[in-house]
């Protein structure tokens, strides 16, 4: 349950924002940012002007919204002709998050609120819930504990000659058990994910993912994640999960062997957690996400492994984290073109991978909070390859 | 995969109702509708203009959409500049389901695209897609077996004590090990939907799902689905589950109950079974989709159980059976409002459910094609009450 404080002091955040843009109040469709500042997500609409109260006006469930709701004025939602009154005729910039609301919904309330114009706030919001309050904080490293508590199991289950899709069904299983919700939202347009990738023969594989690792999947219309080949001796066994606990996910991966590992490999994992080592180590109030990125970057190419850097040579994702909270892609990103500065607070998975074809891949990842004495790891659990 | 034949075939649907609506092409964006034509989900855009050849311009990862790709002309995606040439001055209106495609994205096609008109095409796409060929009716059947398979297990690891959340997750372990891919794909803005829902003591509480039933889950940031409440002796206990498989969705609702039922519960389910039966007499082409559910409230009256029927007393959603396919709510939807009539190859999850408050939510649910001898069951199980 989120707590009255937290919902005042994330209101507050964004009436400052909507008064320094010059907009009249925010209008949010998205159920996780509705949950973000109202502390539900039932079906329902959240307006938060510049200036007074906020309103959530509720299509399903107003019985349990009435019972989660930290929003004073919780109603049911109004009939298309009552719900122009509710706006005054102060009102005459609305803020909407275009990067996610569908072009229906927007012209929907376009037409009911005619006259007015309509800002996007998109970046706004994904910038205010970047930075986690303290609260916010333990929710993660409880999420953080939770999922290593799995990952510490995986060498009761791991098998040579099982199928990745036995793996995965296992992993997600005992994650099921301590407590994940499993739905792993994400904001980008195109995205789907599903809880994570147990991958072995197949993890080199590119594809659709925004990320270093997609896997082959079980068809061309889910190719991600887990196949039916099985797991190889002297091949890395690589688990990339998100956990989902109160909302809040954290992500990791962790690399199991079977048997031994080839030097290049060795080498690739070793140039993986000096990368971690450097980014955690900068992950400080001020640091520029790009430089942070390029810097990573630079360090592969030094150790040869420039072509295999977060993904297969020539489809290699240009970036080595992401922020994470209630989404899987949150801001910030350290990538190419992301050019401003970390603030203390924001949570982000490091993950430098490497794809080295026919080999195999490896890498680590593990989720950090920015802190003035560096990154501070959420998933506190050895780095370490773990031989079977 | 896809076969060329299937593909070619949903192109030249497509491309007569464009020509019928006198709309010039249409402009696909979301993953799985390009995956209905082209036969990839990798990250992409799909041009069908209404005459001529389609054209699947690749983001990520165009190695793997080239080889999956049933679209001759499959290129990489170019650049600003380049993208408007691809598109000749005969092309004037343009199609986008603005149902699903967000503003941002809608702006940045329109920018690249500017002086044409844009038509919303939500309708259009998704009344091809709920007519299911032969080929996918297979692909359906095959879906449907293996979700059964999984059902039938459920007698082996249902335990009075068990917490909702075991329950859950070795249904879904066993499901993801018969092949489930998992992410169940909803189309209708702001609906979220993970696998399935394992209910006993919670399965009657309000919530945001646009559904008879939803439970309590794990927060208020996931308000849906197993809870950690323990299975009770003599309660219905709900398993409600998607599974998907070569990306087609069946959903299937059975109950157990360990123990006995009270009256009240076996004359709801006797009802439920005697709405399944009526309405899966009457699902031919020609039938008017709400009138079935009309139809079926009338049934839930006469029974004494109107105010039970599709929801908590006050909260009863409208509707009685919705379109399922390669999204969990697909057309058409046996609703109120919903005044179109049924077509052959149509397939529908029809699922009559009440919600006894304090004493227990029964009720039964099956995915079926219409034919014009009526329903025929794909989801292949018996439908009794299995008691243990």
């Amino acid at each position: 349950m989120l707590t009255k404080w937290e919902s005042e002091q994330r209101i507050i955040r964004l009436q400052n924002e909507l008064r320094t843009k010059g907009i009249d109040g925010a209008l949010l469709l998205v159920p996780i940012d509705i949950y973000y500042f109202a502390g539900t997500r039932q079906n329902s609409v959240l307006w938060i002007p510049a200036e007074g109260n906020p309103l959530l006006l509720v299509r399903k469930s107003l019985v349990r919204a009435l019972k989660e709701s930290l929003i004073e004025d919780t109603r049911p939602f109004p009939s298309s002709k009552e719900f122009p009154a509710l706006f005054g005729e102060e009102v005459k910039k609305v803020g909407v998050t275009f990067d996610v609301v569908p072009v229906q919904q927007y012209n929907y309330y376009a037409r009911l609120l005619a006259g007015r114009e309509f800002i996007d706030i998109s970046a706004s919001i994904r910038e205010i819930r970047s930075v986690k309050s303290a609260w916010e904080l333990e929710k993660m490293r409880e999420s953080g504990a939770r999922l290593c508590d799995v990952f510490r199991q995986v060498p009761q289950f791991l098998k040579v000659g099982m199928r990745e899709l036995d793996l995965s069904a296992e992993f997600e299983c005992r994650l099921r058990k301590v407590g994940n919700e499993g739905f792993v939202r994400m904001r980008a347009f195109n995205q789907e994910f599903f809880q994570g990738l147990a991958l072995s023969a197949t993890a080199g594989e590119p594809g659709h993912f925004d990320g270093a690792v997609t896997g082959r999947g079980l068809s061309t219309a889910w190719p991600q994640g887990a196949s039916t080949e099985t797991i190889q001796p002297d091949t890395p066994v690589f688990l990339d999960y998100a956990g989902v606990f109160n909302g809040y996910i954290v992500d990791m991966t962790r690399i199991f062997v079977i048997g031994t590992l080839a030097p290049e490999l060795r080498h690739a994992f070793g140039t993986a957690i000096a990368i971690q080592r450097y980014l955690a180590e900068n992950l400080k109030p001020g640091a520029i996400c790009e430089e942070l990125f390029l810097k990573s970057a630079e360090m592969a190419e030094q150790a040869g492994l420039g072509r295999n850097y977060m993904g297969p040579p020539g489809e290699n994702a240009r970036f080595v984290g992401h922020g994470v909270g209630l989404e899987l892609d949150e801001f910030p990103v350290l990538a190419q073109g992301f050019k401003v500065p970390l603030q203390a607070g924001q949570t982000i998975a490091i993950e430098p991978k490497f794809v080295l074809p026919g080999k195999g891949v490896i890498g680590i990842e593990n989720t950090f909070a920015v802190s003035e004495k560096g990154g501070v790891k959420i998933t506190d659990l050895t780095d370490d390859v773990v031989y079977l």
